[in-house]
């Protein structure tokens, strides 16, 4: 019997609500009088999603912060959002100004204001964010075009190395520690960036499920081939990968929570897209192209090797 | 040091979000675009609101009910959800499927589009349901003027009998059981009498946490004095108290989740209200009026009673 992850969950459900589309974009999209309405729920599970080192206002603006990011990469403003916190009976007002704390330092951040929401009791702590805006067109994961060229908001890595940090020991020098860890508890979405150049953007995507699962899923969406001719890292992660013997190319493109997005173009808009880039502190890459064919493919010395989906999963 | 329950913790959020009125009704509005928006969250979670007795697919359907309550009390139709869902990672295939079924039942009846959502691992299962309408204008729980009646859309006190019964064990005969455990799993909110009479409403209230809080809420809204002359119960909930030794008061004001709701109207469309309720089969009970002054009574025998808010709290 076929193991139950998630992707086979959301199968069941999907076949079971009869759409097609449940799921297969960033944000859901649905019209609501004379409006495209966009809207985007994520959920931080205390077990699952909080690492015991990380302080619950850091976890509740990251639970903002996971949808956030899925606006910035379709370049749509979040506005209002709704709140539902699942709070165990023994919980500490210290522990509840923490989470408000938290969730107010995200919502100044964007620019988000709570309308309501929902407070349970339960066995651990749960934070569901559902954010609205509006846009008049969405950018899909599917529209990539032969020849486009493929970005990414910023490097990747970090957060595997840094989860690991929280969870087991740290190692690494002190600047790359601070940032890695600091890349899973104050992550930040490339909001500003989204929205400036949306306009420019054939397809895109929000990365944190992964990189391979990102790429992927837009190439198989647009049906055309990507090849990567620039893996998306620094020097700092390449150092610390050597010293402690680890895998770069699972670090950069499994990592997943990275927060990022990836958005293709064509090439004609790299000038532009550089500048707004620099303008909002944005430290994009661009790591490949796209083609005709299918598949994700890793060019090095001339040899293309297939990128297969190992991206995180939530089962 | 008080006790943190729900309406404490609610306040330490609303505190920190600068809004009074986050909470204050039953839906959440905001305008987008041209359009004023009506949203409404809820959560069930399995430690605190699923009795091991009722089947999964009854809580799914019953976590979209806990919305679509709202919505029937404010006249509004609901048209799109989300739905979020925690799942132990020990769930079974059948389990799941019982789920999507619970839900898929409720969007039917409701005519509800689930446009999205996400699933997760967890401790216990949680379903977070968030799902939207749109209004022109929305019915509140404080606009009640002196002289008009009281409603509500159903008899009370069934649902905490069949709490025990499916917590504890089941007595009083047959039909009163299967009535009063059905009042727990199956729960009808009055969404068509709702959408039909919402013109007619100066005041709305759904009355999910208790009918006792309901109606000292929209007494308090108002600023007005809400006399209740006639308690909503039926002779089969009085014979069950009488043989079991009961407190009728108790069941019927403070028991909670009838999913019923109360409504306030000038008595001159009290005529054209009780013909549409026959239309569509809502057994409204007309239980008091309002008057100046403020608090809630209950009168009986010439003597008025202070009826407290003790309705459910979640902590």
């Amino acid at each position: 019997m076929k193991k139950l992850d998630e992707s086979e969950i959301i199968k069941i459900f999907q076949t079971g609500f009869g759409k097609k589309n449940v799921g297969s974009e960033d944000v859901e999209i649905f019209n609501l009088g004379k409006n495209k309405i966009v809207a985007k729920t994520d959920t931080l599970v205390e077990s699952t999603d909080i690492p015991s080192k990380m302080k619950l206002s850091d976890a509740a603006r990251k639970s903002i912060v996971a949808c956030v990011s899925d606006f910035a990469a379709k370049g749509v403003k979040p506005k209002y959002g709704m709140i539902s916190v699942n709070l165990p009976k023994t919980i500490s007002r210290s522990k509840i100004n923490e989470i408000v704390l938290g969730f107010k330092k995200a919502c100044r951040e964007f620019d988000i204001s709570i309308i309501g929401g929902d407070t349970n009791g339960g066995k651990e702590i749960v934070f569901n964010v559902c954010l609205f805006g509006i846009t008049d067109k969405l950018v899909t994961r599917k529209n990539s075009k032969k020849g486009d060229l493929i970005f990414v908001t910023g490097p990747f890595g970090y957060t595997s190395a840094g989860l690991t940090m929280l969870l087991d020991k740290k190692k690494g020098n002190k600047t790359f520690v601070k940032k890695a860890i600091k890349s899973v508890i104050k992550p930040n979405p490339r909001l500003s960036f989204g929205i400036k150049n949306k306009k420019y953007f054939s397809s895109s995507m929000d990365s944190s499920d992964g990189l391979s699962t990102t790429l992927n899923e837009m190439s198989k969406q647009s049906k055309n081939k990507f090849i990567i001719n620039k893996v998306p890292f620094l020097k700092d992660l390449e150092d610390y990968v050597k010293h402690y013997k680890l895998n770069l190319h699972n670090l950069v493109f499994n990592g997943g929570e990275e927060y990022e997005f990836v958005f293709t173009t064509s090439p004609k808009n790299r000038k532009i897209i550089e500048r707004n880039a620099v303008l909002s502190k944005t430290k994009i890459m661009e790591i490949g192209h796209v083609t005709s064919g299918k598949g994700v493919y890793v060019e090095k010395n001339n040899n293309l090797t297939l990128l297969k989906d190992a991206g995180w999963k939530h089962f």
